[in-house]
């Protein structure tokens, strides 16, 4: 069997015909980063439909990255999914709260998810600046509750939950925040689309 | 805001809805399972129409989970998407090689990538039955030929890796394999789709 064994070669192979495939000319530099990101990491064209990125997010998102500010994941998967490599390197932290033993313990307490209690804990620590939610719509109804509190002051969203029961909803409800995001409109998602946005934030920073 | 905050409600909520919306006439009752999961992970009901299962090769992941045989997987990230909980009742574990110095180290120095050297060590531990790939068509690629070179013989390919370099062309080879497996044909797949797959399997047995 033949086939391309350099990674790098895969990627830009891949990019390449990501952006044969999608109006470029839609998109900013920036933009067009985190859409083909997207893209090839789930191969569906549609997100060049479905991701809205409100003005300046992308700049305010590289801003606290770069002055070392971290980022809260809800699931341990989108975690594993972010570059550790590049994050270290500006000094930056990927931080889920979801298996704490706290986390259990509100959601037993308060009776919620333990998704919306890893959000809690989560805005407690001003060091978190980014908030990524690849998974669970209730962490992200959570945290536009906490942000419409005063409890929770993210510079940026990245609010991408999957799924047919809320994703939607809470996704239509960061766009009422005054609070930078990056969205999927609709039911589509996921940790995979979280971690490809971080990375590709990472990436326009150093790489 | 109001919205469901029950996590086993949501998921039974999409569960219902995603077979409305598919011909559930299509599969049997164990292959619906995996269909459902992989949808509810993705919201992408193209999954239905793509996902090539080998006859009886549910029933053989099933019965190598059960004796306590363990899966490999190529991300760190579908090895955090599995329920570790539902393994440690079953008494298997979910294994990835890719961050091992010795991968890097049979990475260096044969010319191949990470991903092919993790195939090539996960291949010589016979407790490892299920190989599940959800992102590197590389790492399908090697693990294609250590079967036929007759240094792998795994129970069950799971081999969902995503992407528009390799991804579609290793998946058509697998099929050509004498190895139960479960496939996504053409480009989609990934990590997200990997772990629901194991995940439907793992509920199978115990939840």
């Amino acid at each position: 069997m033949n086939y391309i064994k350099d990674p790098w070669e895969i990627e830009k192979k891949s990019f390449e015909i990501i952006g044969k495939n999608i109006d470029e000319s839609k998109f900013d530099k920036k933009e067009l980063l985190i859409v083909k990101r997207v893209i090839h990491a789930t191969a569906d064209f549609e997100f060049a439909n479905i991701l809205k990125i409100s003005k300046g997010a992308i700049e305010d998102g590289l801003k606290v990255l770069k002055e070392g500010f971290n980022i809260v994941s809800d699931t341990k998967m989108a975690e594993a999914g972010i570059n550790k490599k590049v994050l270290e390197k500006i000094g930056s932290k990927v931080k889920s709260y979801i298996n704490l033993p706290e986390a259990k313990e509100i959601s037993k307490k308060c009776g919620i998810t333990r998704s919306m209690a890893a959000m809690e804990i989560a805005a407690k620590d001003e060091s978190n600046k980014i908030f990524a939610i690849g998974n669970a719509p209730t962490a992200l109804f959570r945290l536009i509750e906490l942000v419409r509190e005063g409890k929770a002051k993210p510079s940026l969203i990245i609010g991408v939950p999957v799924g047919f029961v809320g994703a939607e909803e809470a996704k239509e409800e960061v766009k009422k925040l005054d609070i930078p995001y990056i969205i999927t409109e609709g039911k589509k998602g996921g940790s995979t689309v979280a971690a490809a946005i971080v990375n590709a934030l990472l990436y326009m920073i150093e790489r």
